[in-house]
C-alpha cells in the first residue's frame, strides 16, 4: 500500500518533492535531534489522489487517525481534553512556495471541550476563547469558504454593543458570547453545525489545503513560472506550543552570531509567558537571551544546544524561532540570518577558521552587492536616528556625504575654495558640471534615473550621489530647493545617502571604511578563485589609485573625452572643432598634445606596469560646445569669428539622435587627425615611463566599431603615427590595438573585426541601447510601466539582459576566438560591475570584466563566485 | 611543349583564365565568323614564367615569330614594308580588368620604313608621321619608362619654334623634325637607339604588359579586392585597320537595334576616310549607317550579316565598332548595347517573339531601377535641351514637376486653391509640412539626403522630389531662394527632375508614363515567374489605389500615424497626448475613432479583398506637438491651459535620441487606449465591409517588438477590443496579429516572438539604424567621407547590408520558422522596393516584398529576375 503520510521523522531534505519545502525542512530538523513540536506531512501523491477522486479515501483516513494517535502518545496530550488539549496548526507545503495557496490555520482542535482545556493550561481564558472565536472564523472563511467580511460583521455588532472601539477590549464573557454568533452564523451559512469532532476539523482542513492548489492565483502563478500543475501540495499538521501557558513559558528569536558584526555570540530576545505576537507587538519590551541562563538554566542550555547543532548543520549563522512550554524548548523554525555586509565576511571568515566550511562555500556566503556598505563612509547609525529626512530619491551612486548646497559648477567651485564642504545640487547634470561634480562631497538631481548623466560619471568617481529626486523641485536661477512644505536655501547644510537614496536636514555625523583584516583575507580567497581578472575604468590618475587599492588589475576603461573638458582645455578643444581646415585643426590639437600625454602618464604610473586601456574620442562632437550665449560669445572672441556664424555652426552639428550619430570611431575617419594626436599622446607617455626603467603596458582601444574596414583605416592611420613616434625616439615598446564591441553589427561581424583587432571589448551600455532600441537618456519614461507591467523584471541597463544582449556577446566572443585565438576578450560597460551579468561574462569566457573602482571589490566577489558555482555544477 | 600563344582562331569564350577576358572575346568574335583583325593571345602561363624568369624564353620567341608569320601569310602585310606595312596594337588582358595595367601601345611595327608605307597606304603623309611620332612617345613612356614629360617638352618647343599653338597646326615636316627629336630623346635617356626592329618593339611591348601585373597600383587592387595574385595577364598583339586609308575606307558604330525605342532596325552612323577618333571629336558630321548601302553595297551586306551573326549568337542587341579598311569589313569589337528602359522592355519582348530567348532570360534583360523611367512622367526632351539649369540636387523621388514655388504648405495649399501648380521649396520639411507635400507637383529641399524625411514621404507619395540641393539657400522668411547668381521669387516657375537631381528655370512640358502593350507583357512574365509576392506601403485610399494599378499584391505598410497629421485631426490628437488622466485621453480618442474607420474603410475598399497589413501607431508622441509659439498658444486655448504648462509638457515630452525613445509598442504598452481604439477602428471598418457583401483581410501590425512579453501585453489588449466588437455587431472575421521585426533583439528573439506572431514584417529601416547604430537623420554627416574612403560602397539605407544587417534578418527567419511553421514573413522597409535587396529576401525565403506604389513594378522585376537566376544557380 503506497505510503500517503510521513512523520516529521520519517523524512528530510531531500524530499522536498513528496514532502514540499516546508515539510522537508521540519523533517530535517526533528531529525538531526531538534525539539520541534511533533507531527505530519500528507504528501503530494495524496493531494494529487485527492484531486482526482474529490473525496479522502478510507485508507488515508486510517493512516491520518493512525498519527494523531502516536502523536497523542508523544505528548500526552489529547483531542478534546479538558486539561491539556492537543491542537494542531494545518499548513499548505509545495514543492516550490507560491502565493494563492491556503492560508494557516492555528488551533485546529478547538471545540467547547478542548476552548476549557486551553484556558486551565495557559491560566488565560480570555486568550482561550480569543483563539477559539478566531480558530472559528479562520475555519469557516479559510476552509469552508464563509465570507470574512460576515465574521468581521459579528465582531463590530459585539464591540458597538459593548460601546468599545478595540477587539482588545473585548472581555472573556464577551468573547464567549462572539464564539456563539460565530457558531450560530456557521450554521445559517452552510446548513450544518460547527464541526465539534477534532478528525472532522482536521479532514475538513487538509481537504481544503488540497483544493487551494487549483485556485485562480495559483493555477496563473504556475502558469505564467512554468510550474507543473501534477507537483501538487503537501499538508503539514504540526502540534500547537503554547509560550502564554504561564511563567514557564515563553518565546523568542535569537541568532547564533552577531547579524550586525558576525561576532561569535548568541544575539536575541525573549518574552516570558508570551506569544510570537507579543514579541513583535513591542508592548512588552523583550530580554536579552543571555539572561534566560539565569531563569531557567536547562531550557538555556539545551537551546545553546539546539543552536549549535544548527549551526553546524546548516554551516551558517542561523536566525532561529523558539517557543518554551512548561519548561520544554520547541524550535519552530529556522533559517540563515539575515546580516550586514560587515557580519556577513566576517562570519564566513570565521566560519572557515572554525572549519565549518571551505573557502570556496564562504565566498558563496557574501552577497557581492552587500560589499559596497564596506567601501564607502556610512552616516554615524545614531546620527541617523536623529536626523530628519527631506526627501526619497535614487540611489545613484552608493556612499554618504554633508555639505552645503550649491546649484552651479562655478558657484560649487568657489565654496570649496573658500573652505567649505559642497553637495552639487542640480535640475539634472550634463558635461559641463564635471568641475562641479570633481568637488563636490555628493550630488543630488532632481530628474534623471540610474544611468543618467549623473548617476553614471558620479559612480565612476566613487562619489556619492543621489539623482531623480522627484520629490525635490530644483530652482536654479533663486538658487533654492523647494519640496511640498520646505525650502532649502544656497548654502544650506543637507546630507545624502547615495545607498539609500535619502535626503536628509542638516549634517550628520559620518564613519569611514576599512579595508584591512578578515576584509582583506576574505578578497584575498576570492583572488584565488576567479578565473576572470578585474580591471577598472579610470580617467584619471586619482581613479586609477583608487581602482588599484581596490584590487584592480588593470584599467580596462580610460575615457579620453573626460579629459577635454577641464576648464583649461576646453577652449581649445573647441577651437580644435570649429577649426576651419585640418592645419587649424593640427594646431589646436599640438596644444592638446601635451596635456594628454601628460594624463596618460600619470595613469600610467599610477597602475605600476599594468595594463591600460585607453579609448580613443568617442563621444559626438557637439557635446564640447558651449550651449549658453555668454559662454559661444567667448568663444567667438577667442576664435575671431562672428557670434552668429559660430552658432551656425553650432546648429550645424546638432544631431536629431545623437547617440547613433557622428561619434567614435566615425570621428576617427573624418578627422583622423585626432585619432593620431591621442595615439602620438599615448605612445610618447608610454615610451617617457620606460625610459625613467619602469614597465608599461598601452592598449588602444577604438570606439564604435561596426565593420572591418573601419578598424582598418583607423589602425592604419594610427600604426603611422605610432611608426613616427618611435622612429623620433629612437625605441619601441609592445602595444595592442583592439576594439569596443558596441553595436550590433560588431557582434555580428566579430569573426571579420577579430582578425584585425588584439582585443575586444564589450561595451555593453551601448550594446543594450542598440540591441533594445531603448535611449538611456528617455528609456525613464516608460521604462517603469515595463517594469510594473511585468514586462521587464529589471532595467537592462543594470542587469544584462542575458537572452539578448547577451546572445549578441556570446555570439561575438564565439566568432572572435575562431578566427583570433589569440584575443583578448573583455567587458567595459556598466555591466561588468554587477554580479547577475559578471557571472554571466564569467561563464561565456570573457577573460576580465572593467568597473568603477568602487566596485572593483564586487566584481572581484561575483567572479570567484561564478567560479565557484561552476565548478559545483561540474561535480 | 606548353603552348604559350593561341591565334584568336583558336581560343574562344571559355578560355579566360588563359586568355583574358580580352583574348577571349576577340577569339570568340574570330570563331563565329566575324571579319576580326587577325591577331594572337600570349597566354598569361607565359606571363607568369615571365615572372620568374625575368626573360623571354626561346622557344616563346620562335613561337611569336611563328604566329607573326602566319599573319603576314594572311593578311599579305609585312613588317617594314614601304606600300602596306603590317602594324600591330599590343594590349593587356588580364582575366578581370583592374587598374593600373599596362596602356595599350598602337601603330607597333612604326618604323623609318614602314612610315613611308604607312603614308603609301593611307595617302595621308602628316597622318603617318603623327602616328610614327605618337608611338614613339607610346613605345618610350608605356614600354621603356620615360617620363612623358620630356616628350611634351620637344612637342612644345616644337610649336614655339613654329609659332603654333595647338599639335594639328604641325605638318609633316614638323613631325618629320619632331621623330627625330624623339629618336634622340630616346638615345639620350636609354643609352640606345630607339629599336627600328619590329620584332624587338614586340618583345619589349611585351614584356612591359608582363611587368605591369606587379606594378604597385595592380598589386593593391588585387589585395583590396582579394584577386588571386598568380593569375596574371595576357596580351593580345592584333592587325592594325585603317580606316583611313583612302575613300574606300571608313569607320563607324552601330547598334543592331534602335537604343532608344527598341525598334528592330540597325541604328548607327560612320564616316568615310576617317579613324574612331574622328567620329568622337564631332568635326566631321557621320552618315546615317544606311547610306552606306549605296556607297559600298557589299561591305554594307557583309555588315548586315555580321549583325546578324552577332545578335543571334549573343542573343541580345548589340553595340559595334567597326572600320573598312580598302573596302574590306574589320569588326573591332561587340558588346550588349546600352539602351532605354523603353528599349529593353521592347527589345527583350521581341527577342522572346522571334524565338531568341526565352521568357528567363528576357526578363534577366532589363535593369529593374530602370522601370522607374516608365513610371513617371518625363519632361520632354526637346524641351529639356532647351532648358536652362538653375542648380544640382539629389535624386531624391523620380519623376518630373512644374510648378510656383512656395515656401509654407499654407502658402502652397494657397496656391493650389487659386488654381496654381506649386514647387514646394523648403530648408528641409518636418511632419507639419505633410499637406503641403500633398498638394504640390513636387518638392525641394535644401538640406537632408536621399533618406531624409522629405525624400522618404516624397517616395511613399510617388511624388517628384530634389532633395540635399546644397547649390540653393532657402530664405523661408524672404520666401526666396538664391543661387551664387540668381533668385527665385515666391510664385516664379521652376521644374524639378526628381530622377536626375537637376533644378530649372522656368517651365518644361511633360509627356506621360503608358503601361500597357510590351510592358504589360513583360511585367507578366516577371509575374509568372517569381515566387516572391509583392505588396505596396499606403496611408492613403490614392496611395493604395495607385500601388493596385502597379500589380501590388495587397498593402505591406499602412501607416496610421499619417492619418493623425492631418489639418482637421492634428488638434483633437494633441489634445489626446497632453490629456491628463486617461478618461480625458479616451474622450479624445472617440472623437478619432470614426475618422480612422473611415481611413481604414477606404484602403479596404481600394484594395479589394487582399489582405492589408495596418501597423498601429508609431512615432513618439512629441512629433505631432507643435513648436511654434502661434500653433502651441492655439492648442493652449483650445485645451483651456496656460501657454507655459504647454510648453513645460511639451519640453518634458522632447526626447535625446527621440528615434530610439518612447515610440512604437512602448505607447501601446504605457497608453493601452490608443491602440485599443485604433484596433477598433480596424475591426468596425473591415466589418462593414464584409456587410456590404466584400471581403476583406485585416492584418493588424506591432510596430518596435523587442520582447515576447510586450507583444503578449499588446495582443491581450487588441483581442479584448476585437471581442468586444464582434460581441456588438453579432459577426465575426479571421484576422491577423503579427510584429515589426525592427529591433535587433527581436530578431535574436524571433522564436519566441513567433509564437505568438501570425506574421512578421522586416522594418529594415530602423533595423538598419539599429544594427549599424547609424541615425538616419544625422549618418549624412559622416557617411560620404565612409564612401569616399572605400569604407562602404553603398548606404545601407539604399541597399540592403547583407553581411550585417541580413545576418539578422536570416536569424529571424530561421528561428521564427523554426518556432511558427505556418508564419507569414515579409519586408516592409525602403529595401523592399530596391532590387539587389529584394534578390537577398527572395534567396532567404520571405513570402513577400513591400514597397512604396512606384517601386512596385521594380520589385516584382527584381523578384523575378531573383527566382530566374536562383534557378539558374541550380542547374
Amino acid at each position: 500500500m503506497l505510503k500517503y503520510i510521513y512523520d516529521f521523522s520519517e523524512g528530510n531534505m531531500n524530499m522536498r518533492s513528496l514532502l514540499g519545502g516546508k515539510g522537508a525542512n521540519l523533517a530535517e530538523m526533528t531529525n538531526i535531534g531538534l525539539p520541534v513540536p511533533p507531527g505530519f506531512t500528507v504528501t503530494t501523491e495524496a493531494c494529487n489522489r485527492y484531486l482526482e477522486d474529490d473525496e479522502l479515501w478510507p485508507e488515508l483516513i486510517e493512516e491520518i487517525k493512525l498519527h494523531i494517535g502516536n502523536i497523542e502518545r508523544i505528548t500526552g496530550k489529547h483531542f478534546s481534553d479538558e486539561t491539556n488539549p492537543l491542537l494542531f496548526s494545518v499548513r499548505s507545503g509545495a514543492v516550490i512556495s507560491m502565493p494563492g495557496m491556503m492560508d494557516t490555520i492555528l488551533n485546529l482542535g478547538l471545540n467547547d471541550q478542548a476552548v476549557i482545556g486551553l484556558s486551565n493550561s495557559t491560566q488565560n481564558s480570555r486568550f482561550a476563547y480569543d483563539s477559539y472565536r478566531r480558530f472559528i472564523q479562520m475555519f469557516g472563511d479559510v476552509a469552508m469558504g464563509i465570507p470574512k467580511s460576515l465574521f468581521e460583521y459579528h465582531l463590530d455588532q459585539r464591540k458597538e454593543k459593548k460601546g468599545v472601539a478595540n477587539d482588545t477590549d473585548l472581555e472573556t464573557e464577551d468573547l464567549k458570547l462572539l464564539v456563539e454568533d460565530y457558531k450560530a452564523l456557521y450554521k445559517e451559512q452552510l446548513g450544518e453545525d460547527f464541526p465539534q469532532d477534532p478528525f472532522q476539523q482536521l479532514f475538513q482542513a487538509i481537504k481544503a489545503v488540497f483544493r487551494s492548489w487549483n485556485n485562480p492565483r495559483a493555477n496563473v502563478y504556475r502558469m505564467l513560472h512554468g510550474i507543473d500543475h501534477s507537483l501538487g501540495t503537501a499538508v503539514n499538521v504540526q502540534t500547537m506550543a503554547f509560550g502564554n501557558s504561564g511563567n514557564k513559558s515563553g518565546t523568542g528569536v535569537a541568532f547564533s552570531r552577531d547579524p550586525s558584526t558576525g561576532d561569535n555570540a548568541l544575539y536575541g530576545e525573549y518574552l516570558i509567558n508570551a506569544q510570537g505576537e507579543d514579541v513583535v507587538a513591542g508592548i512588552r519590551t523583550p530580554q536579552k537571551i543571555a539572561t534566560l541562563k539565569e531563569i531557567m538554566p536547562t531550557v538555556y542550555q539545551q537551546f545553546v544546544d539546539s543552536v549549535n547543532i544548527l549551526e553546524n548543520h546548516y554551516k551558517d549563522m542561523q536566525d532561529i524561532e523558539f517557543t518554551i512550554e512548561n519548561e520544554k524548548l520547541y524550535i519552530l523554525q529556522c533559517r540563515n540570518g539575515k546580516r550586514t555586509a560587515l557580519a556577513a565576511v566576517n562570519v564566513a571568515v570565521d566560519l572557515v577558521n572554525e572549519g565549518l566550511i571551505s573557502k570556496e562555500e564562504a565566498i558563496l556566503r557574501v552577497e557581492p552587492e552587500s560589499l559596497d556598505q564596506l567601501l564607502h563612509p556610512t552616516f554615524d547609525p545614531k546620527g541617523l536616528e536623529e536626523a530628519k529626512v527631506l526627501a526619497n530619491g535614487l540611489p545613484a551612486s552608493p556612499g554618504a556625504a554633508t555639505g552645503a548646497v550649491y546649484f552651479t559648477a562655478q558657484d560649487a567651485k568657489q565654496a570649496v575654495e573658500n573652505g567649505e564642504k559642497v553637495i552639487l545640487v542640480r535640475q539634472e547634470t550634463s558635461p559641463e558640471d564635471i568641475e562641479g561634480m570633481v568637488v563636490a562631497e555628493g550630488i543630488l538631481t532632481a530628474r534623471g534615473g540610474m544611468t543618467s548623466h549623473a548617476a553614471v560619471v558620479a559612480r565612476g568617481m566613487g562619489k556619492c550621489c543621489v539623482a531623480g529626486c522627484s520629490d525635490i523641485r530644483v530652482d536654479e536661477s533663486s538658487k533654492v530647493i523647494r519640496t511640498m512644505h520646505d525650502e532649502i536655501h544656497e548654502g544650506e547644510q543637507i546630507s545624502i545617502n547615495g545607498s539609500t537614496g535619502k535626503v536628509y536636514f542638516g549634517q550628520i555625523k559620518k564613519q569611514q571604511a576599512e579595508l584591512t583584516g578578515n576584509f582583506k583575507l576574505f578578497m584575498d580567497w576570492a583572488d584565488e578563485l576567479r578565473r576572470v581578472k578585474v580591471r577598472t575604468n579610470a580617467d584619471t590618475p586619482k581613479d586609477a589609485k583608487q581602482g588599484f587599492e581596490f584590487g584592480a588589475e588593470g584599467i580596462g576603461l580610460c575615457r579620453t573625452e573626460h579629459m577635454f573638458f577641464d576648464e583649461n582645455r576646453i577652449m581649445i578643444v573647441r577651437s580644435m572643432i570649429l577649426a576651419e581646415d585640418m592645419e587649424k585643426r593640427k594646431e589646436a590639437l599640438d596644444k592638446i598634445l601635451p596635456l594628454q600625454r601628460k594624463d596618460f602618464y600619470g595613469i600610467f604610473k599610477a597602475m605600476q606596469g599594468r595594463p591600460v586601456t585607453i579609448r580613443l574620442l568617442d563621444p559626438p562632437l557637439h557635446e564640447f560646445l558651449p550651449v549658453k550665449d555668454k559662454d559661444i560669445q567667448e568663444v567667438a572672441d577667442l576664435l575671431h569669428v562672428q557670434m552668429q556664424d559660430l552658432k551656425d555652426i553650432i546648429r550645424d552639428l546638432h544631431e536629431v539622435n545623437p547617440m547613433m550619430g557622428h561619434r567614435g570611431c566615425r570621428l576617427g575617419v573624418t578627422y583622423p587627425e585626432i585619432y593620431r594626436m591621442q595615439t602620438r599622446a599615448i605612445m610618447e607617455a608610454a615610451l617617457q615611463i620606460v625610459a625613467e626603467g619602469e614597465t608599461v603596458q598601452p592598449e588602444i582601444m577604438i570606439p564604435l566599431i561596426g565593420d572591418l574596414k573601419e578598424l582598418e583605416y583607423c589602425k592604419g592611420e594610427m600604426y603611422d603615427e605610432i611608426v613616427s613616434v618611435f622612429e623620433e625616439k629612437g625605441m619601441q615598446i609592445p602595444f595592442n590595438i583592439g576594439t569596443m564591441i558596441e553595436i550590433p553589427r560588431a557582434a555580428l561581424l566579430a569573426d571579420e573585426i577579430a582578425t584585425q583587432a588584439d582585443f575586444f571589448s564589450f561595451g555593453t551600455n551601448d550594446l543594450t541601447q542598440m540591441t533594445f532600441g531603448f535611449s538611456r537618456d528617455d528609456s525613464g519614461k516608460f521604462i517603469h510601466h515595463y517594469q510594473e507591467k511585468g514586462i521587464l523584471n529589471t532595467s537592462p541597463f543594470e542587469k544584462l539582459d542575458q537572452k539578448g544582449v547577451g546572445k549578441l556577446v556570446k555570439m561575438a566572443v564565439e566568432l572572435g576566438r575562431k578566427a583570433n585565438p589569440n584575443i583578448h576578450l573583455g567587458v567595459c560597460g556598466e555591466h561588468g560591475g554587477e554580479p547577475s551579468s559578471v557571472d554571466f561574462f564569467s561563464r561565456i569566457g570573457l577573460d576580465y570584466v572593467s568597473c568603477s573602482p568602487y566596485r572593483v571589490p564586487i566584481a572581484r566577489l561575483s567572479a570567484a563566485q561564478s567560479a565557484v558555482r561552476e565548478k559545483m555544477e561540474k561535480k
